[in-house]
């Protein structure tokens, strides 16, 4: 659980840090980045943010714009990777939806790719923990947030896991990858052929199978190049009617798939994250 | 003065656009970024910002955190790129502090440079009447500021053209080119060996001579890794104190260079500049 620290910097009331780890998941290096407002002892609040394709840990933290909300709310933000890195498997960075900056947030089961791209895992059994170690992070009790393809990533580990992320929150998600042609492409890479393997990764499957005990947040930009053919929130609308779910879905007129997108609106989900968490 | 949209965006309660247009002062194309707010049709309060070495016109637009206040305020902010593109002349593209991306806002006068690195003029004659023409800014009352080389840009247009830019402010900025490696690579390779072509373009030179009737606004991080071989804003400190300017430099502490300091204090920027212009 050795963390390397790249570079860090000041930035409003606080600092943002890069670190790199060598993970024993993905058997590669891995980075992330991490804001720490200011001050106290105690355990802050804290959210995940799960970032979407071709990102890495630097997308979110420089380009949102959360910080100074961050502060104002004595919250942590913490960045990991979307893929394992300096692997060099065959067609891994040939296409921008699938191998690296894009691991879905899956275990891998096909090979090569279940040697590295074991990003379910790893968020969950090694991020978590080593965070919960070297930083005032209470990991009993985090937020998550994402877009896009971290929005996905965000969904199944919100639903997933509620014991450990107590606030779920959403941009633009990928809510079905069994009924969009990302998730098709890149979960029969992942995952084989074979459906039944996917619906442990996807958030309409999961929603539906396992309920949620709390409000979901999602903003999503009405004019989204990506909305109809790949995000297609109305499947997980769906859902949360028929099973009762307290799910706000919020369509943004005019915003498309971008960070002016998200930096529009993060203020009011870190706001959302604080009020929910305790 | 065609110019032609690249992409937009809807961001806060406004829009970023991009465009492209043929400079016939560079011969080549120029790109450019502008967030407007939404609404009225007079035209609003304007910042030009100047970025520094190895921007684009995206850097500032995506990375400040700027546009939320710039809503709240009513201004709209306007990012030129920082050289000419698309050209191969030798060594153009080989250093990061000149050349492509370091066009330092001089007028070139050493071959090959003379033909296209003339953004000095591009700026003052072509761009800002162009920007004026297409959009809703008074381009005799606009506010400048820039971060670095681009600090440099607006200490240089400011004081040399109070009649255009009626605020003025910087972070981090290259108070004084003849003074510095940076200023020394590029003033020699631009303008040749006679510093005496040089002093139109120093800021510290400008002052001295020109004086400043208003008050100038820096922010300067004191763990800024440029400060002391490089930006030197003591002379400029030096200059403001002998001629009595209002010049305030602040020295922030633990900050550095770079856009997580600028994003830290934009916003007291954007005010001071709404302050200033009437």
């Amino acid at each position: 659980m050795t963390i390397e620290l790249i570079k860090k910097s000041r930035t409003w009331t606080g600092t943002v840090s890069y670190y790199r780890h060598q993970s024993e998941m993905t058997s590669t290096p891995m980075q992330f980045s991490i804001f720490i407002p200011d001050g106290g002892s105690s355990r802050k609040k804290t959210l995940l943010w799960l970032s979407g394709l071709t990102c890495t840990e630097e997308n979110f933290i420089t380009k949102s714009g959360a910080l100074g909300k961050a502060c104002e709310l004595d919250m942590i933000i913490v960045c990991p990777d979307t893929s394992p890195r300096g692997t060099a498997l065959k067609g891994e960075h040939d296409s921008y939806d699938f191998g690296s900056g894009a691991g879905f947030y899956v275990d891998a089961t096909q090979s090569p790719w279940n040697a590295n791209y074991l990003m379910h895992s790893y968020l969950r059994d090694e991020f978590v923990p080593m965070i919960g170690h070297h930083f005032p992070i209470n990991t009993d009790a985090m937020g998550i947030s994402g877009h896009s393809m971290g929005g996905l990533g965000a969904l199944m580990f919100g639903i997933s896991y509620p014991e450990t992320f107590k606030s779920l929150s959403a941009f633009a998600p990928i809510v079905s990858p069994i009924h969009c042609p990302w998730g098709h492409k890149a979960f029969t890479n992942y995952l084989g052929e074979n459906n039944s393997n996917w619906e442990q990764y996807d958030p309409c499957y999961l929603l539906k199978e396992r309920g949620y005990n709390g409000e979901i947040l999602i903003d999503q930009g009405d004019s989204d190049e990506f909305l109809q053919e790949q995000l297609k929130p109305e499947l997980l609308e769906k859902i949360g009617k028929e099973k009762n779910i307290e799910l706000k879905i919020r369509y943004q007129q005019g915003y498309d798939h971008s960070y002016f997108f998200i930096s529009s609106f993060i203020g009011e989900h870190l706001e959302f994250h604080h009020t929910k968490l305790i």
